[in-house]
């Protein structure tokens, strides 16, 4: 394994501009994973990483070597070890964690779920920020959906930023970015559920337990007319409190476990 | 209005320190808002701030324009105006918004609530994300909830990041910073709902329609084995889907709203 320690290594600029550019990772089909955490959720799904890049430091690490014997085992790709300082810059934490995984972005079709998950699908429309799609991601994986489409305009799916707020959700999720949203609704076999400030149904009076679909808008201008016009229901979560509105992120985890509840509670009383 | 364009300036120097430092906020007893909707918000429940600061490019803009309007017009304090460059070193976002206050940082006493509201507290215990925090608190204001007890340890509440996320929840809730939430919990007359991840319980049992305080832990290690003993129950949410555990700040939005969801169906099957 070799140590790698200049800036001009074409394997270190090759993962700064994967780092940096949602344009470059769309391009070479590939993007990083950072953290013994994600790489091992990706091992679980998809098999060894293409490869592994190491920091000195992270090379230490009771956790990560236990990581690099098993990719090597399991016959996984090269090892790069770079120095501390080259791996800081790769980094998208401010603690870098010592170990990540260069991978191919995995086409959507590739990340198994069971049937039963099939009904439950997520439509985000231009959300921006890459933490409110990430944790948005989580939530959907946790309540149990199986597919999210993005639209154009969404914060990029497979940035650092994002897999970090996900937490592994990506490798249970099959996600389509640059999705028509209005044909995805138009052909959904379900209940399209909007979440829009506007509507006057409360999330509450509304059954969820069979297919659905929620749609969630823009951080600042929520959703288009023609979404809002797709979906079967338009829906808002009651806010007693005095506030606005609610970040993205809570307003979709409120929404998935609502229909979470009601399943529960359906499975309990019949 | 004098224009400052020297980094040496004393007012300059005071914002900068402000902006860094949790620890200068706490010893001048100040903090600044960023952006025309948190000074709005202040500004409606608390009055004119101590003073306002502008950029520029800012005070060219017609809803800045406005505020500085009404600051005069209800007899607030000195306006600044700061060079686009230096307004941009103390905003803590990448655009500035071109307007900010500083202001006393409010005893919890000082914002007004409706008794309605007075059996809804959160306990957060070392919870260090200032953005999960900032979540935490807009959800809570919006379901209805008045008191805030944080422990030391956890992320500054008056943070510029936390300001942001929670989007002027510090003003419709009281926030006691470095409490001793054994105690609170011990002597809050109501349900203390501990949410944890080892709970058998879930949180959909439990009736929430009475005074009820949720207490969350940190994001890595979650509740003390203290906060547990304290709290009356412990309850989970169910998460079908394969994922360790939600993001704080969703499983936070998930109890508030679950509570929110109990009162209003109770209230409509009564």
């Amino acid at each position: 394994m070799k140590l790698i320690t200049s800036r001009d290594n074409p394997i270190f600029r090759h993962l700064v501009k994967l780092k940096g550019s949602a344009r470059q990772r769309r391009t070479a089909g590939q993007t990083l994973l950072d953290g013994a955490h994600l790489v091992s959720d990706y091992n679980l799904v998809l098999g060894p990483a293409e490869s592994l890049v190491v920091s000195e430091a992270g090379s230490a690490i009771a956790e990560i070597k236990q990581l690099l014997a098993e990719h090597a085992r399991r016959g996984g790709g090269d090892v790069a070890m770079l120095s501390d300082a080259l791996f800081r810059e790769i980094s998208p934490v401010t603690t870098p964690s010592g170990v990540m995984a260069l991978i191919p972005i995995p086409p959507p079709e590739t990340i198994p779920f069971h049937q039963s998950k099939s009904g439950f699908c997520v439509l985000l429309e231009a959300m921006q920020d890459p933490g409110n799609v990430g944790s948005i991601l989580r939530s959907a994986a946790a309540a149990g959906a199986s597919k999210i489409y993005m639209s154009d305009g969404c914060a990029d799916a497979w940035a650092p930023k994002t897999l970090r707020a996900a937490m592994g959700a990506h490798f249970l999720l099959r996600i389509y970015e640059r999705s028509d949203l209005v044909e995805v609704a138009r052909t959904f076999k379900g209940r399209v559920v909007a979440s829009t400030l506007k509507a006057k149904n409360s999330l509450y009076q509304l059954r969820l337990t069979g297919p659905t679909a929620f749609v969630f808008g823009s951080e600042g201008t929520g959703l288009s007319e023609a979404m809002l016009q797709a979906s079967t229901e338009q829906v808002t979560i009651p806010m007693p409190g005095g506030m606005e509105s609610l970040n993205a992120a809570a307003a979709a985890a409120v929404c998935f476990f609502e229909k979470v509840r009601q399943i529960k509670t359906e499975a309990c009383n019949s």
